[in-house]
């Protein structure tokens, strides 16, 4: 069994905690797409954060109250650059961060694509499948807000943890997604899978720069593979994130009706053949979609992989 | 008065101390010409310990114990990097040092030179003197040594910090002198000096690569400044660090007569018009070169302060 999953950082991460255990006990094996959209160069170093929190999470070494970055995390870095009065001073750089972001960065630097200095960093963190950068390429989210009422883009990372979403926010851009080829290994592993399925990531700023790579929407979209989905909302709020704010941008409900809907069903040239949504929203159709309800809140690792094995007996593959 | 200082890192900095409370106290105007000989870029940072070395010391922020680094610092990013298994590991990269690294490595990819980046992490330092680098191009120095057998030219910072300087060494070699041109700023302050001062810094490794750009010592032999030197030994050691592993590469005596006659007569194709030695080194000679003898232990502010004073004495200019 080749399981793929599509995901983001924080939520996706936890899920991919529970794809590992489940793809263990099957004897399967799992390849992660992850977003890079989240991507950016800060005080000249290439920050991941969706690739640095899935690393960390099945490494053992993230901090689980914060969500994100490493347990034990410090600030020194930060606190100096904030006393040089270098910004952006917004950005959570740890000094355990720091590190893996100077070997990411000189790797780069160097010549070696974004996909090989991902397998280097995993060398230490041994998370137990293929972790793969959607792309090597550029790609990066942009959003268009305003801004003391001057409109203007912004990298997602300013949004995000600098403004909290806060804006007016009017759409969001997948700077370089155009020109941006599936990392090595990417389009194998689709063609290969025996299922696809969507993280309960945010459908807005996590799953849909994988997506806008053509080739991997073109992949998924025809390959044989049964795609399921995973919602990530819950009643009408986001399992974790600002997933609400992203979909009220796209105008989108927020409910797991109205994210599956994005998603679509295969038949109306979208991507899903089944979508797993919270008991609580047993009610949620999708036109065109099977849909199960069952218990999505991630409580465990345990929870966690039942939820997956829900995912694959809804692709009709477990 | 104004008084030009050809300095190192650690020794200098010390010096400077005392250069900067005299010249306050006599209203003098001080421009450190800082030696980037030791500068290397290690794990994508600039890093200029020398530079840093003088900016820390003057801002009140080195660690006096340690003698290079800052104060408090921490060593997260160096474990981290060490668990990611990559060189050099030998190397001391502080959490507050690499802060500093940043900053300046990302100016300099932004295309300010290094002098302009030095002023700018000057402002938060207000080391309360001009600090310029001797030039903003690419000035190594390299050592050519045996490593098992096998000869060959290391970076000075290996040869120093990994190996203690512990290997059959044959010479040092500053790349990239030939073409590097003064920073700007130094030219003008020699040219403008009442007198020029060669701080106790080791003669091989500190003062000689700034004197290999040629027009800084060209300016200094044919300016009209008096130029003086302090010995950077006592007896027959070095007042810190390694000066005397440098001389007996050179096959210079260890002693304050030996650098003396390093540095040399002006009148001899030197530079110097007076050498200060410590009193228990008074009856040393250099050719052509008035000497004068007094405690040269830089044990306070004031203590160094007042070589200071006896330096511009002996300079004529007090």
């Amino acid at each position: 069994m080749r399981i793929v999953v599509l995901t983001g950082g924080i939520g996706g991460a936890k899920f991919l905690v529970g794809v590992r255990a489940h793809a263990r006990a099957i004897g399967a094996e799992v390849t992660a797409v992850v977003n890079v959209g989240d991507d950016v160069r800060m005080h000249g170093l290439q920050i991941c954060p969706d690739l640095d929190s899935v690393m960390y999470t099945l490494g053992g070494a993230h901090d689980p109250e914060r969500g994100w970055g490493r347990v034990g995390e410090t600030w020194v870095v930060k606190q100096e650059l904030a006393a040089y009065g270098v910004e952006p001073s917004w950005f959570g750089l740890g000094d355990k961060d720091t590190a893996t972001h100077l070997v990411r960065t000189q790797m780069l630097t160097a010549g070696y694509p974004l996909s090989q200095v991902t397998a280097a960093l995993c060398e230490r963190w041994k998370p137990g499948l293929t972790m793969l950068p959607a792309t090597d390429d550029r790609l990066e989210t942009h959003v268009v807000v305003d801004v003391e009422g001057e409109r203007k883009a912004i990298h997602f990372q300013e949004w995000w943890v600098r403004y909290r979403g806060d804006l007016p926010t009017h759409r969001f851009v997948f700077v370089g997604a155009d020109a941006a080829k599936p990392a090595p290994g990417v389009i194998d592993a689709i063609a290969g899978a025996d299922v696809v399925l969507l993280a309960p990531s945010n459908p807005v700023v996590s799953i849909a720069p994988i997506l806008a790579v053509e080739p991997i929407r073109e992949a998924i979209a025809t390959g044989r593979a049964p795609v399921v989905g995973v919602s990530p909302i819950i009643g009408t709020s986001p399992v974790r994130g600002m997933a609400d704010k992203c979909l009220a941008t796209l105008g989108v409900e927020v409910s797991a009706a109205g994210v599956g809907g994005l998603y679509a069903a295969r038949r109306d040239n979208g991507l899903l053949d089944g979508w797993l949504v919270d008991t609580s929203d047993a009610g949620a159709e999708v036109p065109g979609v099977p849909t199960r309800a069952v218990p999505l809140w991630m409580s465990s690792e345990e929870a966690t992989a039942h939820m997956v094995a829900d995912a694959l007996a809804l692709a009709g593959v477990a």
